[in-house]
């Protein structure tokens, strides 16, 4: 029990694999949700909380840091820290989450947009587009003369000639300074992200996330004991100096410079050198995830953040599970000298090693040319099928979205513009069968951001006519 | 500093992912063991360390925990706490680690037994002898029909036909009660237990673990933040009256039943019963590492101590990549209904699902009989080679070592009859080129063994003579 001016506030169990500062952001967030720590009441010093508590204070004051930062709290000099006269209000009603911060992700997600895939599922490419039979040529010619190296157990940092290809590609395609030394084979983004989270950083430490941004990230980074600071991004992507004035210490900067996620906007040369000064003069390291940007279809290729850095502070991750197919689990990171080691470590204590015949096959796949010719005809495919969406909501869907203009990518978002919240479009559009996820899924702090996430690159004309018009349905239906 | 009676102790920075529990324990094990805390001398309490370094009493205690369970500290009564005066002497001399308890393990026993295999490396299976090319026509076959689902996203549990064919295969052949749904498809043991690790436990829990065991299983549990509990075991297995007497209230105990890794033991149905008694009384859990159970070439194959539970505290690890080739990188995890939902969480979270394509190849390769087959193959083939080092072993090494009666697996160890420690016998024989590894290097605490372990499985007849020939040389060049 905090007691607090006559209220006492129970503070429930901590549940397994919650760290200290998660359990007492959440249990206080939710007293403050729930209205038994009432508004404009003063909540008990740090200082005593972690003795009650048998807690250390440093435990506290991050959970009050992430209660400040999201609105929940008030701290003046001389007034001792209060609960907020008004609250984050997207937040009500709260259901108390089941799992740490993982109430709108992760498993409702994945059985939402589950096969089969249906317009305008979000985060499918398109997958029967795959040359599925040179594939298996390929795979089937290095199988009958594999060698015993690549069945046996190989480097935890993946099959050399792989991780030479993956340089030569990210160095001509993306611009990015690199030796096959630096690349690091994982399963894809979140495996990467996993094993940097862990291996880098000390429990407690902030890292800037997007908002909105990719939830499955914040995940990743909260399973490591970590914690997100949310800073806006604009059509320019992260405000870098909003980032410094909530969080100037912050161990780390996720970023989608190529492709924001789910904005779809590019980050501008000048915020990218605010970002890499920022992180010089801080010894921050920034987490480059170059999300969808092998599909650029309008502009010129933007070189990564990457290639802009001199001073070994950017991990690059990358992978090729958007841009062969979901099934394959492969991706890489690209890390500077200083940090190859202790991610390796940790690669090597969860999971050994990459699988090594697939490694191989995946390899033959790059270095016979058929790697840089699907992204071709992918980008000429996904062009196509963002003008055929554009064309589509014009006709059918202009009194309740408008779409920005992306340059790449497998999805745009739509912003609403009747009243409805994203989360009752989504409702609406999955009632009739539309596979969609309301922004409000990605949004940590935001108000201003109401809207739909339409995928497009796995449908044709005809789907996404159908879609289209359905989806009118649905959101006519809830007007 | 921490001051004791005049004596200050520096204490290091922590470093990344280190726990604070870990950081403390590390510090004062090296401040003991570089004799900077002397033998004997008393050490400040519990609360006036927790003060000083604003960290919480809990986690001191649980520092202060392990080094009176590894013989660091004394603690009587009355008189505090001290430097305990006889110090585990396999210790010394004592290297700083680079990172948490990591400092025997990972890249420098990968890097000891890389490629290429020579006798007598004790991790590596047969792998020539995997049908390759049978392997390539089945592949070959499913990828030119592969469905769309196999290629896009799939279930994070794994492909559901291959979680039939794994149900199928442990329930007949290790007595698992099971149903495809309890089956959940990973990299490999490690992925396994570092999922479960994190997903299921707090930081803090106490972990029993073998003594000696693995110690790839201890860096995953250190790394989720629990603490292993060292606890012996014997030729019946692990000694469960002793963890109950070190830590009555562990949450889990990793055992390896079918056959105890490194000694090579079977675990007695009453110690099965007695762990089982205390799991159930506790509400622990119990991680059973089936390592190695499907090569048991003498006796009869016995059940899974999973086979015995009826209270759903069992989690089962398997894994397919010592069975067909390192390479293949799939295992997998049953898991009774109440813990599976958190497991497949995290997994989501943090790797998606396993690649589809590879899933559905084994998946035709277990329902086409050929598992079973390679299985029968595999288990006279062992038998052969381990009754070769036997005899080769009495030619030759004698006078050096003696080797024990086992049962299944691929290697055994083989205890020193010199006066040689495990580690200079290692040296010696890595000198001349024979790979092996010592026993220190999975012991915890024990001052009773001494040896190697040896493999047999990867070598024929005159590969295992020679060998034999050339260790007998360098143990004689070090009697």
């Amino acid at each position: 029990m905090v007691k607090s001016r006559g209220t006492e506030i129970a503070i429930g169990d901590r549940r397994p694999g919650c760290t200290l500062t998660q359990w007492l952001y959440e249990e206080l967030r939710f007293a403050i949700l729930s209205g038994r720590l009432k508004r404009g009441v003063r909540i008990p010093a740090t200082r005593s909380i972690a003795v009650q508590y048998g807690i250390s204070r440093r435990t506290v004051v991050a959970a009050f840091e992430q209660l400040l930062d999201e609105g929940y709290i008030t701290s003046r000099t001389g007034h001792g820290t209060t609960v907020s006269r008004t609250l984050p209000s997207d937040f009500l009603p709260y259901r108390r989450p089941e799992t740490p911060s993982k109430q709108r992700v992760g498993a409702d997600i994945l059985s939402r947009l589950q096969p089969p895939i249906r317009p305008f599922n979000p985060i499918s490419p398109a997958v029967t587009e795959f040359p599925i039979s040179l594939w298996a040529r390929l795979a089937s010619r290095r199988l009958r003369q594999l060698s015993a190296t690549l069945l046996s157990g190989g480097d935890p940092a993946g099959y050399a000639p792989l991780r030479e290809a993956i340089a030569d590609y990210v160095g001509t395609s993306r611009g990015v300074n690199t030796r096959p030394e630096h690349v690091i084979v994982t399963t894809g983004m979140h495996h990467g992200l996993d094993l940097i989270a862990r291996s880098i950083f000390k429990p407690g430490d902030q890292v800037w996330v997007e908002d909105p941004g990719y939830s499955g990230t914040t995940e990743v980074i909260q399973n490591a004991g970590l914690v997100p600071i949310a800073v806006p991004v604009d059509e320019r992507g992260l405000i870098v100096s909003l980032g410094k004035e909530k969080a100037p210490n912050a161990k780390a900067a996720f970023v989608t410079p190529a492709h924001q996620f789910p904005l779809g906007s590019t980050m501008s040369l000048d915020r990218r050198l605010e970002l890499l000064q920022w992180a010089r003069a801080t010894r921050a390291i920034l987490i480059e995830d170059d999300y969808d940007s092998e599909f650029r279809f309008q502009g010129r290729p933007i070189p990564a953040l990457q290639s802009l850095d001199r001073n070994g502070l950017v991990l690059l991750l990358g992978s090729f599970n958007k841009v062969l197919f979901p099934g394959l689990r492969f991706g890489y990171i690209i890390a500077p000298d200083s940090l190859l080691e202790p991610i390796l470590r940790l690669r090597f204590q969860m999971d050994r090693y990459p699988p090594g015949p697939q490694q191989a096959i995946l390899c033959d796949f790059i270095n016979g040319g058929h790697f840089e010719r699907h992204l071709r005809k992918m980008r000429e495919l996904y062009a196509e099928r963002w003008r055929s969406l554009r064309v589509n909501a014009d006709r059918y869907l202009a009194r309740h979205l408008s779409l920005p203009t992306i340059e790449a990518g497998l999805n745009t978002p739509a912003y609403l513009r009747t009243r409805l919240t994203s989360h009752q479009a989504e409702l609406a559009a999955t009632k009739l069968g539309i596979q969609t996820l309301g922004l409000d899924r990605f949004v940590r702090q935001r108000q201003d951001i109401r809207g739909l996430l339409l995928g497009f690159a796995a449908f044709n004309d005809q789907q996404i006519a159908d879609g289209a018009k359905l989806l009118a349905r649905a959101l006519d239906g809830r007007r």
